[in-house]
């Protein structure tokens, strides 16, 4: 369903093409000072318009509609708005019988039997992440202390940041998208966030990183690379009283409870789906398998715009946790 | 917490060395026959024994409570526990001041204020996956007609199934563990599955496997290799009416939701925490830094009996997303 | 919290002074016609400008902002805003320190630290309730087929309806407030929706009906007056096939299941606690007990409007109850 | 479903005539001493034996299976069990075609495509409630510092206590059944619990007490008769700093929150459907109305036992209100 979080929650709306995107935010702590200044900062790193971002661009102005009054959040529902401004009213009805490949197009029309909003992706569309952003911003303000540092650790199978410049440079000429990992981690988490058995850290960050379009692998720590090590090698040893290890293989997170260390987290983002170059993809309306071109501007690496949304879920999912983790506080 | 699901819930329970552990699973259809008989395949999967398995044998007899009458579910709550019988009275109390190298030792003492069950690990046991073994049994009953197909993939940083037993055998000699990748795939699962924005597919199956103990990582379809590739050559292409793809490299699931192709999924578990192999650990009594023994049973390759657990994981998800999809039809 | 719900889920925000109110549905079967004149004539029942109602006059447009492609739902969520046009913008901020009796200032002061929005009431205010009132209007169209009789059963203490006018001139001429009792009747709803323990329909529909304003209880069928009856007089015969039964005793509900008879709630509202009299009340600033003078615009009797929020209650709890049995339909 | 709450979580489950049944807590506070002397006084309050109670008497031992080491809870999930150890083998299979009216009977076998446990009611059976009242020992231990006060308000619409001997006498010499009111009171809770807007501290509470078997009525404060006030008589004057307030006709609770006032609510519970009279009910079998005669053991007032049943379900909903309050205090 389109809401998550058990005391900080968070529900989204909204459509590339129609009237906007936003988000409604439950369990706001009350008296936190908020004015759309404080989203400025995130809103530019998810913009676009950078080399491998695409050249829609959208003012993406928020609008705090409610739960704030005297700059202040009072307590009741923070509902955060971005109006659409910059949709070109062009014809994506062939995507209804000609999906693309890699995207929403085809399960979306099954799931909702036709009905769901095509033009854009719709509900699906990236357009939907600044209400993560957006939600992330009032996370990170909930979590005072805790310090964020998003890096992206590899592009198109590379992980030397001083080539990822001529990579992008190759795609975009070829007309071709490309993904990668990025990396996330939160500095200054408390031990003891995290809720096991089934809301254990990895789940709920997890949880949240999955449901943005185009992730498809998150790992923790050293991660999938950890099955070259034996126990004695991955073991991190604690090394003094605050509970701070040698080494940081688990990710920071054990038994599901942050352990003080970095939280330290991998999320692989695959290529844009849509992309320039003619593909074959099945015609429902034909029922043949047809070359199709999809017109329109895309992100040659939407990996670039996606970093401050997977910050943002990180952000979300630890924010619940401390308020959560707090009502057992004396 | 410990319960997951909307509609499918499962709700867990039990120590390592308490009277015993369970799962009480509520949204359960009525009129499923349902017998110990059901879950023994299953649970013998699990069983330790084998080699790079502990020595500790449970008779893991499950004892069906509530929910079910005349051998048939009954739609009231069901009930599953498993009685401890074979718990070795030994003194785990060194464990609360030295800490066992990541494991849960560390973080549960300090989320709990010290209240926490040690003994063999207690709530955070191993052995509480006998709850999620039982709870995927039921799940795949209701998801009658999806098929479940699950691999051992990597050993040790192996892909060679012919080696493993090698591998293990060289880990056992030295007292230390191993971890790997496991594979998991679902077959014939209906287009239409997961419920995005929050509840994608991957959404909800990667919470629930993340509350497994051990697991760090996990990836659908082709997963972080994927960024090797440009959008053209990962994008999978629809190739006839009933939405089968030529690549499965997004694992079966498009825009959150599934695409009628395998759900693919790989996940990495940790070589085993506790191993015969002294490691340094801080001890919190003398505040230093010191060699720690872990006496007791082991595995040597947890992964080996995680295998059926993380099937499980998959099933219980897809049940749950399969009775929401169920409510939207006529 | 600000949602309700399993399956179709509402989240409500806005405050009666600023930008505006609504509410989010989630969960909403697409593929519904739906504009902005399905909602007229339940928002004409609830709007002011009648006798015992507030001068306050808004314009009530709906707003609906996401969710609807070409006057249809489309699985997405669906957004519905009001927009706050007739604020007087005069001082409420003696409120905060002589708060009036009855009412949630002196509460939302306390729970929410001072921050909250006390300008009429903020999330407080009746005006909360447009929402309520949409999204009851959704959850009858998903619920085709059922209908709603909606009566004022009881006023001020009188159920001879055809007094009801005189009470009004009478407290409207002492500047006073009446409550009193609406009834509530659904038909035609289907065997086997509510869904115990804990979600018994008798629980989730007072859950909705205790979250409006002024509600202060609940019955089913016979209610309170049944504590004068006997079992054998109190229980309802069953005389057919369809489980109709002789009498309506248990309000259409049994074990917390529906029984195919008409769902009987009745529900008291209490009087209006604005008031023009003036009242005693705790002065926070200055320590004393003293008079207060409510200025600005009251309904005499919030009851008159309340009658369609109730009745939208009602809507939504059966709307989620159908859905959720649906889901174990074959 | 079978569970409630949002931090301190309950989980139902059992039947009449099955094993045992039983109550699975989530969301405990660690370190709380915790036996089964604790429960002992509560489960005498719900036993029965007295007059107009049914002679079935069980021995109601409570099993502490998990989430409990050395006397304290541990914060892991805290399951209680209790045997069905006095259950009578008759043949309760007529029920299925001649439901009882008033009961649970017709609606679960529709609802359950007749695979319900029927023997006792099965999963309806008041028996569970035994479950309800153990998680409330639970709560009050939680809810450290506050009182309650349950009383017999009402017996057969008689409110003089004097006089219920003799109304007790008569219905079970008429081998009949007889309701009543409770009144429930909690003391010293503090100002501002409960989370409008859905989850006012009115919802909560009535949606537990609506969970419980035979409760058709819940008001807060004064209730229906306040239909009689006008809102001069009925507001609540606030008379000091505490927020005392000079009458309680709001039950201690505005806009959803508690304001420091007891937490006062009345609940009607309708007489025991059970009686040993000759009653009609529809034959499904045959197709007639015919004459049904219950025998067995049974309740002439259940309303006795239920008092400290329904003082539980207030003290839950206290419970998790006080918890989710906490998480927002520094």
């Amino acid at each position: 369903m389109n809401s998550f979080g058990r005391l900080f929650r968070i529900s989204i709306f909204g459509e590339s093409h129609g009237a906007g995107v936003g988000i409604l935010l439950d369990g706001v702590k009350p008296g936190m000072h908020l004015t759309s200044e404080d989203f400025k900062a995130d809103l530019i790193r998810r913009k676009s318009g950078g080399k491998g971002t695409t050249p829609r661009i959208e003012a993406d102005e928020i609008i705090i509609e409610s739960g704030v009054f005297n700059d202040l959040t009072t307590g009741a529902p923070v509902l955060l708005r971005f109006l659409n401004t910059n949709t070109k009213s062009k014809d994506y009805s062939n995507l209804v019988n000609h999906p693309r490949p890699s995207h929403s197009d085809y399960t979306a029309h099954e799931k909702y039997n036709g009905y769901n909003d095509y033009r854009g992706g719709g509900h699906f569309s990236a357009r939907l992440t600044l209400g993560i952003v957006a939600a992330g911003v009032v996370a990170k303000k909930m979590l005072d202390g805790v310090q964020f540092e998003t890096k992206l650790a590899n592009l198109g199978g590379c992980t030397d940041t001083t080539k990822f410049n001529e990579i992008l440079d190759k795609v975009i000429e070829a007309h071709d998208s490309v993904g990668g990992v990025v990396s996330l981690k939160a500095k200054n988490v408390p031990v003891g966030l995290g809720e096991p058995y089934f809301d254990s850290l990895e789940s709920t960050i997890s949880h949240l990183l999955f449901s943005i379009g185009g992730v498809k692998g998150v790992e923790f720590g050293i991660g999938f690379e950890g099955a070259k090590l034996n126990g004695s090698s991955f073991n991190d040893c604690i090394i003094n009283e605050s509970g701070t290890t040698k080494t940081n293989n688990n990710g920071g997170i054990n038994g599901g409870i942050s352990n003080g260390n970095d939280i330290d987290v991998r999320v692989f983002v695959k290529p844009t789906p849509s992309i320039g170059v003619a593909q074959d993809t099945f015609n429902f309306k034909n029922g043949r398998v047809e070359e199709l071109i999809i017109e329109g501007r895309h992100d040659a690496a939407i990996i670039l715009r996606a970093m401050v949304v997977l910050e943002a879920c990180l952000a979300i999912a630890l924010c619940d946790a401390a308020l959560i983790s707090n009502a057992y506080k004396k």
